[in-house]
């Protein structure tokens, strides 16, 4: 087998604005940090940076502009809904200085979906307002689209919708290799093991460890994860590294925790 | 009683930059954004924004450097443990463009602490490193302290130990009139009472209502969350909703969701 030339690849990158009071006031635990993250570590994308902002439309703007050229893609939670609090589609029709417009297969879609349920509202028609020139993304949850525009994505905040907005995105975005993650616990204080794993990062280019530590069982122990693009790489390095923990002394966690 | 002047009271506001790749590769779900915003809420401090940066020292000098003046507070976690991604003093020292030191108290924290643990080796050392001019924020939990430089509060990541941080640093900070938040959780779909939501908001001034839709038991629903400065002004309009929604035929969610 040929080696491929590892200048080819290219790293798709990814930001995040996580849009809502509710996650600001820390009444709602946000979930979709996480779940967009590892989404998009299988699409071959890595999530690069996150902002969460409030429900104010120069806020939600500021963020918009700031992020969506610096990354391939842009994707947003949040503030899509019916109510007076949904600003979303505004504030980002803002940023990019077009109008918002009703888009008329959002329209139909809703029309079907309420037309069991007192039909479509003008509250209800706000959710098929999108910014000028957008495409939908379909929900199979819950009638109201997402709204693709260009490399912007404009998601649910509810996390389960949220879910099935990315289900429907999945394979359509181009992307490079997925990063790979390979995780060694063992029952070792990080600190004394610092050494070791600035080593085994050192020697190994294109792989990154992180130390996370815990406290389970009344003993200290960490998690190592070994990322890097190359699966063969991050699970020989993991590999070493799980030996090396394992001569100087250190139980390894059976299954990670 | 008298109603005091609302323009007294100013709101004081806070920034939280949230450091680790495993946050945003989606490995560890964060917990450190709702509980950092509910002990700032009790402190009366509004978390206004949030990042998430990864362990990269340009990247989280960048985002240093843009929220630390723009808010009275700025709060950083995770990235201050002994290993060769805890690199969070560094990259602060480098946006703040002072030196870093060891803090001669938190050596000797640390001293105690891993006196009968091997002693305080290198690695360990590195958790004594602040940036030139800081002081201690007490850690009761696990000896290396967080720190404190002016406005910047650098906690740690894993959660309880945040945690206990935050409890060192109780009522040390001034801040204004604590947001007081009502819920009314109603089985109503929160597109049918979009308008009496938005005129109950507009015809008070110095309330936001949000709403939170749900999907429980087969039914929809939602939470409309009332937030003021003003507690009683929070609960009388909590209450209106209340009667408003149940007039409207809606039954209410008993004790919330």
């Amino acid at each position: 087998m040929e080696v491929g030339e590892l200048g080819e690849s290219r790293v798709w990158t990814a930001a995040l604005v996580v849009i809502g009071d509710e996650i600001l006031s820390g009444r709602t635990q946000d979930r979709n940090i996480a779940q967009v993250a590892t989404w998009l570590n299988v699409q071959g994308i890595r999530l690069a940076e996150v902002r969460v902002v409030p429900d104010v439309e120069d806020r939600i703007a500021e963020a918009i502009a700031a992020l969506r050229s610096a990354h391939d893609y842009l994707f947003t939670t949040g503030g899509i809904g019916p109510t007076h609090d949904d600003i979303t589609v505004d504030s980002i029709a803002k940023a990019l200085g077009v109008g918002v417009v009703v888009h008329p297969e959002a329209w139909a879609i809703l029309e079907k979906y309420y037309a069991d349920k007192g039909g479509v509202t003008d509250a209800r028609l706000r959710m098929a307002r999108v910014p000028e020139g957008a495409e939908l993304i379909r929900n199979y949850l819950s009638g109201a689209p997402g709204i693709r525009l260009g490399n912007i994505f404009i998601l649910a905040g509810v996390p389960h919708i949220c879910a099935g907005m990315l289900d429907a995105l999945t394979g359509t975005l181009e992307g490079g290799r997925p990063l790979v993650s390979v995780t060694v616990g063992a029952w070792a204080p990080e600190s004394e093991v610092a050494d070791l794993l600035r080593q085994a990062e050192r020697a190994n280019e294109g792989v990154a460890i992180g130390s996370y530590p815990f406290f389970k069982q009344g003993k200290v122990g960490a998690n190592f994860v070994v990322r890097s693009e190359e699966e063969q790489l991050a699970r020989k390095v993991a590999g070493d590294l799980e030996n090396a923990l394992a001569s100087a002394g250190y139980d390894p966690v059976e299954g990670g925790i």
